[in-house]
């Protein structure tokens, strides 16, 4: 069985992934690995770090090396030497956000590459052709992907696109080892939601996705619809919610029932010198941690915390050493699966409630401000 | 005892310098940490290595983070949690060729930081001072370093005033477990290193360092005046060929009688995309190793080439991401460091000479040109 729940509490789920290339445990948090390698880190550190699956970008390793060539050197897992679970999002997001003059159609969406300018057209089966290709054990359906704020009728126009695409890419073979999940549109219209699960439901898909949220709309909002609309996921399935977020977002979609999650966000931020904590991010440049001769997060157990002073990675990061960037980065992702792990654990024992209250409690002391 | 002579093969030495911080055994590369990092390796990874000593810049340190705040924070070794035993430059070398509007005279160089562009002087007792602070377990005294070609006349004068302040870095009192190398100047011209060196022996130096060669000079000249002057160091204080230099190079200076080297060749290049080989330098940009799934140096034990392909790194140089340049500056420093560690054994062995063949012919065969 490829999904298996193995506890609740309240709404919050902690779950069983099966996959070809290992066992992923939610809630989880995947770090992103957008051009085969989790920016600054050895995929041994991954493994040291226990993260179970991480994400690859269709749209970016497309472009480059090609999805061709990545297969013909036996896939993505093979290629960048990781054999735990992949999961590859579908290259509409970045077509949208990334590519210029894509233009939409029916059929898909044509773009020229933000590296050379070179002309291609995504669509639904080529899409699932790339993710084929590249051979990752979850492989995400190709969706229209609106930016916020949108109109009722603009949303709905794209998530009925993205109904008729997801016919498409179900209709795709993909290898025996993959699994496709279905993403739901809709922006913050419950109705519109709602419309776009039933349509995909009626595909059964393995897993499904809340889409189009962190793009531009505020975060109380986010949070709301995904608070509201979660629960209403198929409880069989597992529930990813895509590009989400900061610590206090993950924790609150764990809340609502999501055991899925990704974001550029603790890697990203790192390279600008920001340490999370349990006390809030801690801004590394500031002035006040020039002599700090303390470990970044005092609590944390991870091998920079207990080795690294501030005062060193401050210098690191003043004089723009590449190690400050690899030390924060590594330290961020701890973060986050460690969050993800513990709130499992919480869930297991049916205490979730508590650690929730506790966690977010400390996170909004912000500590370092 | 400071340095111990083990064995002989040839000129070729191994020998064993005891400090506070630990043995080295040489003959010896040491890994540049310019400013308190070996760019792009954690410390782990250093150890992992096997580096026994690296390098610090005072003319980087004392500008940013100054060495004021690493003596408050307990020295280099602690500010950058590194136990084993650092070698610190002068800053005389930095301030020749990276400052702006240097001014020379008896007193020291005057000289505009290269990052803010304040105004400093840097005398042989201010460089004492710094090191000093920084608390390396290897000193190098303050020296003039001129570029060649220079006229025999520049070439006296300077090492003249190398002598004078050579005298002055001598007066200043160091922390009881720092050693103090002199440092031998006289550009290409036997008998004017043969005048620094003896008048630095009169002051009895801890070590003697060739400094002044690998800036400008053609690289036969280089290799003639070390194997021609090298034997003529003190036999009974451990030799460091300053800045030197490539594979070949290094391998040249042990046949000489040399037991210390640094560069920052095998860590500079690993960023510009360069596999040091046994069979010669390998440029992972080449179009060749596109979809070359081989190890980056076949016969290479290192974790990069048990596990990572030339095609994949590559592929993460194309699109600039971190990993490369980590990946390739730990198998080039791997490199180094098992060379000289094979030339140490041979040496032990008496069969340098055998060693020294092998590699210059392997590495002459340039097999990925």
């Amino acid at each position: 069985m490829f999904f298996q729940l193995d506890g609740t509490s309240g709404q919050a789920r902690a779950g069983t992934l099966t996959t070809a290339h290992g066992v992923i445990q939610t809630p989880i948090f995947m770090p992103v690995g957008t051009r085969g390698s989790v920016k600054s880190l050895w995929q041994e550190d991954l493994v040291e770090l226990g993260a179970q699956i991480i994400l690859g970008n269709t749209y970016h390793l497309f472009l480059k090396p090609g999805h061709e060539l990545i297969e013909r050197l036996g896939g993505l897992h093979k290629f960048m030497t990781w054999d735990r679970p992949i999961l590859t999002d579908s290259g509409g997001y970045q077509v949208f956000s990334l590519a210029d003059l894509n233009k939409l159609t029916e059929e898909g969406v044509t773009f020229q590459s933000h590296i050379d300018g070179t002309r291609h057209l995504l669509t639904p089966e080529r899409s699932m052709e790339i993710q084929r290709a590249l051979g990752s054990d979850i492989v995400m359906a190709f969706d229209e992907c609106p930016a916020l704020p949108a109109s009722r009728e603009k949303l709905q126009k794209s998530l009925q696109l993205t109904q008729r695409w997801a016919v498409r890419c179900k209709s795709v073979e993909l290898k025996p080892h993959q699994h496709l999940f279905g993403i739901v549109q809709g922006g913050l219209e419950l109705d519109l939601r709602r419309e776009s699960l039933q349509g995909l439901q009626e595909l059964n898909f393995d897993g499904y996705a809340l889409g189009g949220l962190s793009v531009g709309e505020k975060n109380e909002e986010m949070v709301e619809l995904c608070k509201t609309f979660a629960p209403e996921l198929p409880a069989d399935k597992p529930r990813y919610l895509m590009g989400v977020g900061k610590p206090l977002d993950v924790l609150n979609g764990i809340k609502a029932g999501i055991d899925m999650f990704d974001c550029v966000l603790p890697t990203r931020n790192a390279r600008n010198g920001q340490f999370l904590t349990r006390q809030g991010p801690l801004n590394i440049k500031k002035a006040r941690f020039t002599e700090d001769a303390g470990a970044p997060d005092p609590t944390c157990g991870c091998r920079v915390c207990r080795r690294y002073s501030r005062a060193y990675v401050r210098h690191l990061f003043n004089v723009g050493e590449y190690l400050a960037g690899q030390l924060i980065t590594f330290h961020n992702l701890y973060f986050y699966l460690q969050m993800v792990k513990e709130a499992r654990e919480a869930i297991l024992k049916g205490a979730f409630d508590e650690y929730y209250s506790k966690f977010y409690n400390d996170y909004s002391s912000n500590a370092w401000e």
